[in-house]
């Protein structure tokens, strides 16, 4: 697991995530002051899309409507700078909180589901590797 | 430009990102000890993507399989744990860069068009709102 690499990707992707709301809000304020550029770059963006990266985009976008880029370039730059630092804490969280509220669900699952004497009583907590091996052997490890 | 509900909207893309990135550690991690696991967890991908969100795929990988699913909740939870604390100015940077890649593009492609009288010079750095009004008016604004 190559943790630097992953630091990368995540950063590449938080910029494009951050064009791409860049262009929301661009699309907000045109829809307040210029409604007619708003469709336009409504119907732009339907064809060129984020697929590709935002720069491939962005770079699109310079061709056609190279005001409307610099607008979007200034925005991200401006959410970018905005970002704040605490944002490593708050994915940890969402997390967290998205583990714990899975494992809410499977164990409720398993509290609903008749159990049979073939099936580990879910309050039992076994280390995973365990869970896979046949109840016999299963008891064997852990006595 | 709602500034906080783009910041928890970015934090929940990353986890999201996370977890896709956990889910490549644990294919690779089991092409190495488990070929025909690393098999079917990659058809299952393939069959329930995280177009529905990641939350929503492990709820389908939790009733395929369990092991598998807490296995890559484990590893998203360390992942979540070791993004870097400076990874917001990381991503600063990245933008600030592309935006300069951008503008590069830019002025490069205006240098090698010919230019008629009615294209703004490219070393002129008029202001962007500047740049839509005619001639004229903009050097009397600029005036």
């Amino acid at each position: 697991m190559d943790l630097r690499k992953i630091s990368r990707d995540s950063a590449q992707t938080l910029a494009n995530y951050l064009t791409y709301q860049a262009v929301r809000v661009v699309l907000d304020q045109l829809t307040e002051t210029n409604p007619p550029q708003s469709l336009w770059l409504r119907d732009f963006s339907a064809q060129i899309s984020f697929q590709q990266g935002s720069e491939d985009y962005l770079q699109h976008l310079m061709q056609a409507n190279q005001e409307l880029a610099f607008r979007i370039m200034t925005v991200r730059d401006h959410l970018a700078t905005n970002i704040p630092e605490f944002l490593p804490e708050m994915v940890r969280s969402q997390v967290q909180e998205a583990n714990l509220q899975q494992r809410k669900v499977f164990f409720e699952r398993l509290t609903q589901t008749p159990l049979g004497p073939e099936v580990i009583h879910p309050e039992v907590h076994l280390p995973l590797d365990l869970r896979s091996l046949p109840p016999d052997r299963a008891a064997d490890s852990a006595a």
